[in-house]
């Protein structure tokens, strides 16, 4: 089996790398990621600067890992499947993310959009995020091998081509995992503050303040399951109708638009 | 009517100097809008930099139109509701952008990431977009006197909190409008290349391509309805979840994950 694993931490994040181990006890995995950070990138692409690419290899200077792409998580995908693989895949990972993409998160997300990029094209795509609390030691090596299995486990249920799934695993510092649990992303709203300044020239900015809460997440989400305590795995689509308004719409009269 | 208005073309573009002077026609009208160009920005935000913001004012220097934002669409959004904004508005709209958002366009667009974010917020929100023929001139007024008209026309029908619209339009050039549609996004692939090249360093890069053409669009979707001349309207929704796979999902057993 063929894997392109890409991510939105960049290429060095030690998520990536705990994960492209684990993914090689599966098959043959190719890493295209960014070469930077580049998180909360959501499914930001470049089009008006060019995208250097460059080789990269293991300590050993000889084990080729794959690309890093001074672009986006989406760009990368886009750039492995059009340009740099010499044969498709037969699966994308994206990740192992440093932080959970649940609820609306996974609209913020490059670490999704990169797995959403490759179900595009219709290749089979998850994306896998370790949630943590703040401070913790993250035990990479563990989570990725949670992640790994749980990819296992999509697996033999052959999913149809262009299947999508989103993964989280909950904090390991917290204990034992309690189990996977298959639920729909949590669409609430996530509390925000922005902490205002001015510089020393006068003019006013704002920085994002890292408090970034769901207090209270609909039961039965991924975001509520993580906090539980369980793996969550979501099954996710890229159409974003809503058919039902939609249904409802398609009797609304709309009088001939006549220029002015 | 309160009406936040926001774009990714930046608050300068000629696309958001029209559609405002539409839009003042419905109620008052407050900018919020990227400083520079942020297309294709997606749902991306800004954690890891401050948010600059400078005051914008009428060529007259006394007339308040809004403020510029060092950031993306989804942040101009997120600090004009949570820090700019004096009262909450009624309505957000994010347009007039230059070039259609529809089919999987919808994912890449920091236009439609502004409406999403606004209606994370339960805020009934309307993003619109002008398609246009390579080399055409755009006929800004009369592409935003169509969307302002489209907005009253939602509006008649007192949209729920939250609602999420997005509207394109179709090249003006062509000739006249055919009349509205609603209808769902269209979710195939678009064709896509990339410019390989390698500098004088030796190293090698990619320029994406303009040429992105959906070549075989679903018929009944945004992308065929508007090619045939007709200003599309989709209700959108941000739960990616794909609800028909889950309960499918829900039967699958998964083994206890006990770590390695």
């Amino acid at each position: 089996m063929r894997i392109l694993l890409a991510n939105d931490d960049g290429i060095y994040a030690p998520g990536i790398r705990a994960l492209r181990k684990e993914l090689q006890k599966l098959g043959d995995v190719t890493v295209v990621a960014p070469a930077t950070e580049q998180s909360a990138a959501g499914h930001s692409v470049t089009l008006l600067t060019p995208l250097l690419v460059t080789e990269v290899y293991e300590d050993d200077g000889k084990t080729f890992i794959g690309w890093a792409v001074e672009g986006r998580p989406a760009d990368c995908v886009k750039l492995a499947l059009l340009e740099l693989l010499p044969e498709p895949p037969d699966l994308v990972v994206s990740g192992l993310n440093a932080g959970s993409n649940a609820g609306i998160n996974v609209l913020y997300s490059g670490t999704v959009a990169a797995a959403v990029e490759a179900s595009f094209y219709h290749f089979t795509a998850i994306a896998c995020s370790l949630e943590y609390t703040k401070n913790a030691q993250l035990d990479w090596p563990t989570a990725a091998a949670h992640a790994r299995r749980v990819v296992e486990q999509i697996l033999t249920h052959k999913p149809p081509r262009g299947s999508l799934f989103n993964v989280n695993i909950p904090p390991l510092e917290r204990g034992p995992i309690r189990g996977v649990q298959v639920i729909p992303q949590n669409v609430s709203v996530y509390e925000e503050k922005f902490d205002r300044r001015v510089n020393p020239r006068g003019r006013t900015y704002f920085w994002s303040s890292p408090e970034f809460l769901c207090r209270e997440p609909h039961p039965d989400t991924d975001v509520s399951a993580l906090a539980e305590g369980f793996i969550t795995v979501t099954p996710l689509q890229f159409d974003l109708t809503n058919h039902e308004r939609l249904r409802e719409m398609q009797s609304w009269q709309w009088p001939v638009t006549s220029g002015q």
